[in-house]
């Protein structure tokens, strides 16, 4: 009988991997690439501090956010790094997270993901986080750091340093050129499904319409940018631009409108942009399924659960995995953290992404449903490889 | 090893819930909260009466409505209530529920149910059905009941008493407040995922607007309300009640148009009633991961799966609370059986949902990935606690 | 302790069904009803060939389709039809099968399918496929062959023969009744989930509608009907018609906008047809639980998860089938393969479908869930009656 799934019973410690088994052992073994994720707060978080940032909605009077699974996941498995018992108390977990301080956390969290190379998107609110470079420090043991260049970030900076209208394109362009050519760029990304959701007409807008909607936006004074013809134009020049285009997918803040995030709604971009970038569907849920349709019909889709990992926990990243797999090929599911702000999600991301895909496949390597050479190829492409061979990190190293 | 699951191989008597592990024990020993239900039949049932009841379908001439998941569950749990061997056949079952007769039977379902409040809907078709004072008496023990105010019902009754159309808003509007003055009303409900499914302009809308579409509902003698505007109207009057708002979601009979009862179609309109009423989603499937999205990153938001734990019986009720549950912070989960005409659906609401629940938490507690004390506080949460914090039963009794 | 799911260990010779328990071993004998299917080559492949075909998407270069979950149940179930171990390599499988020649390969999958019946989808390019009689030829056994007709392949022929506007509507209806006179058609089948979607206005369009739609396309030279009014006009000529109308639902290859062909877009069609044709709904994922909406609440609707069989493989096909057969009437499951182009198809979708429902059931009778006849009659139904008596293949033979 296979004891996939069960974990050493220790109550400190580093978080145990699932520990027998041939594919948990490579999975164990294999440093992650983790393409796409964010920096990690730098000054000692109180708890409500802390509680701010474990949850995808807001601290609310009376609900902890450690009463959920992301909650109870920390608790259980984040617990052990900081020398607590399992399933510690939230306040003995804060408490003690501040006494070793955030350099010593953050450095305990990042090194036991077993990380070798993080793409940072740095674009979202990165003040008061690491750079690339301290994330990849503070991991250790060799690990890198790549940029990933939030496309929406820098429109708004052309807007904020009051461009006119017709000029919006060209200076956007450049700007994002600009950005791109940076060392360590690898690639870039939309949070178009934020601003407007993908039910976009997918053409490439004229000139004409892009002037016109930049001349509307930067009426109101720029800022948020979430009109649909700019969107539609900060796609298409992320074609232009040549790198891997990711995009947020699914589940997010209440920013979303989650049924229009379904990525489904891009199959007519899709089309229109085939053969030329990569492009990277994050998270997905609970769309994976969708996700996994299209990146098994469309050469240039790749796809990911991350962020859902570690919100849904161990106890279920098996069963999203599974979903997010039935059809997907093996050469296009990667893997990704989103962690922002607490290194616990790097961590916990890592830890959900080879408990369940050792589950899932240990399973079937027991029952002869897959040979292990087979299993420990998947868990290799899936875990490092796909991703190497999509962002060609050599070319920036 | 973990038994979580397996029941008792006892052939008559009480349904036996899962009978080992200590979550399966604390959820068996729990008074639950139904927070909503509907009344029982009280006169006796034939087969083609009691089959009529089984289905959100129609009965269909070749098939009978205990040829489904539902039906099986039937026959297996409730049939030893009666006094039957597990799995007996429809006929048998229907003549001992008439030999017995339906106070006996009613008396019998509610009370194994272990409900100790139920949250009754009174505005569907209540001819014929238990008051909520009657159910609970059936059920024993000191259950108590609420009632749960139906504003369509409310809204045509208005039009039946031959309202003009510029009075209509007002007229509606007092009388909704009226029937939440009755003692016992402890919320509202809405069937606008029936009537026009959730894809409405979200804001309020004006005087103008309510009585010009008025006009033409009452010019049509008034009868089912699904006019856009008056479904907005009533959404936005719900919320000046201040009673939490329950609204169905998802699966229903043919009347839904199941996409349009997607509850993430009502983003817009949580954006703007944040800050105002608890609004509880109901039942949900297939959508119950997008609710647990909406319930994730609104404060107001609270889902159950009801009406599904029956329908998909208790070999499948883990699975959909294991996806309504996976990012679900544990004060927004409840507790419903959505139990309509017949008795059994009360027990086997309960039962589902006691099983269903049980097997996800104990084997969690079994492999350490969550402690026992976390999982009993997410059963009585679930289960009691979530309902009272929200109904503040204590104020109406 | 059940044994469910588990395989003889052997690495040669026909492929093993699950060999314990009592529902596997009557899935096993059962045969089955394939009512959604197509021919299969009879050139010789070689490995581009063979590849092109295993995937719904293109072949891709520096990604094999094998190297996905269909490949890796072709090489593990499939690979010991033709003599191989288990997971033999591709370029092995391959070789293997050009040696065996084409004849040889399909007589050996189409008789391990244990299929005694196929309905074969005769409309998609058909040329070097083999016909209905030769499929069921090379089954052997005494299989049959019935044809469906791709009522989208009628309208275009009617289309390149060059008919007048105002007389398509009449010339495609007669071409029709003329197609389903032929001796050996049982249905009708439609692509409009691939042409339109089902977010169709649902009235049957006007003659005036139909020929100025006609028009437009006729003056395009016809070819590729896509036209709303067109596709309007072609699924009310098969509700006259009165066969059973088969609609492809859900997955397929990129020419699917996804989000439009789930089939609750369908329901107000199915309001206005309800009490004329049966109306199957294939394939379905990942709308499986959307499509047993459906057939829970309208009479005429059925469903299978062809084609998903085969892509998720054995592995996952228990966890779609569940899904798939939550709220779903016994009386509505039916089993297709959707196979095209290569045998191994119609061996994997029978062999997933037989052991996707094996597991299932057994252990619904091993934890007393369902009793064993219950479990042997929904085994039967799914598998060969609920199609014969929607069929009514005697009527035919």
């Amino acid at each position: 009988m296979s004891t996939t799934g069960r974990t050493e019973m220790g109550t400190t410690g580093r978080p145990a991997p699932p520990t027998t088994g041939p594919v948990a052992e490579a999975l164990a073994a294999l440093p992650l690439v983790d393409h796409h994720c964010h920096g990690v707060v730098t000054a000692d978080l109180d708890l409500p501090g802390f509680e701010s940032l474990l949850t995808e909605g807001e601290p609310w009077p009376g609900i902890s956010p450690f009463d959920s699974p992301v909650g109870i996941a920390v608790r259980r498995h984040c617990a052990p790094v900081l020398d607590l018992p399992r399933h510690a108390p939230a306040d003995e977990y804060v408490a003690r997270r501040a006494e070793l301080g955030a350099d010593e956390v953050n450095r305990r969290f990042l090194s036991a993901a077993g990380t070798e190379v993080f793409c940072v998107d740095t674009g979202y609110t990165p003040e008061g986080l690491t750079t690339p470079e301290q994330l990849a420090e503070a991991a250790g043991a060799g690990a890198v750091a790549y940029e990933v260049v939030r496309l929406e970030s820098v429109a708004e900076a052309v807007a904020a340093a009051e461009v006119e209208p017709g000029e919006y394109a060209r200076t956007f362009e450049a700007a994002a050129w600009e950005a791109v050519r940076q060392p360590g760029v690898v690639a870039v990304k939309s949070v178009a499904a934020y601003r407007t959701g993908f039910d976009l007409d997918p053409a490439r807008p004229t000139e004409g319409e892009v002037t016109e909607a930049a001349r509307r936006w930067l009426a109101r004074g720029g800022g948020r940018l979430a009109d649909p013809v700019l969107v539609r134009h900060l796609l298409w020049t992320a074609v232009g631009l040549g790198l891997p285009l990711q995009l947020h997918t699914g589940f997010g803040d209440n920013d979303i409108r989650l049924h229009r995030s379904d990525p489904t709604h891009l199959t007519d971009w899709l089309h229109l942009t085939s053969g030329t970038i990569p492009v990277m569907l994050l998270h997905c849920w609970p769309y994976q399924r969708q996700a996994a349709y299209l990146a098994a019909v469309f050469e240039q889709v790749y796809l990911d659960v991350g962020l859902a990992l570690h919100h849904v926990g161990p106890s279920r990243a098996r069963a999203v995995l599974a979903e997010a797999t039935e059809i997907t090929p093996f050469r296009k599911l990667l893997y990704s953290s989103d962690a922002y702000g607490v290194a616990e999600f790097h961590l916990l991301g890592a830890l959900a992404f080879r408990r369940g895909l050792a589950g899932l496949l240990q399973e079937r390597v027991d029952t002869d449903e897959l040979s292990l050479p087979d299993a420990l190829r998947i868990v290799r492409w899936a875990g490092r490889d796909n991703a190497r061979r999509v962002y060609r990190f050599s070319d920036d190293t």
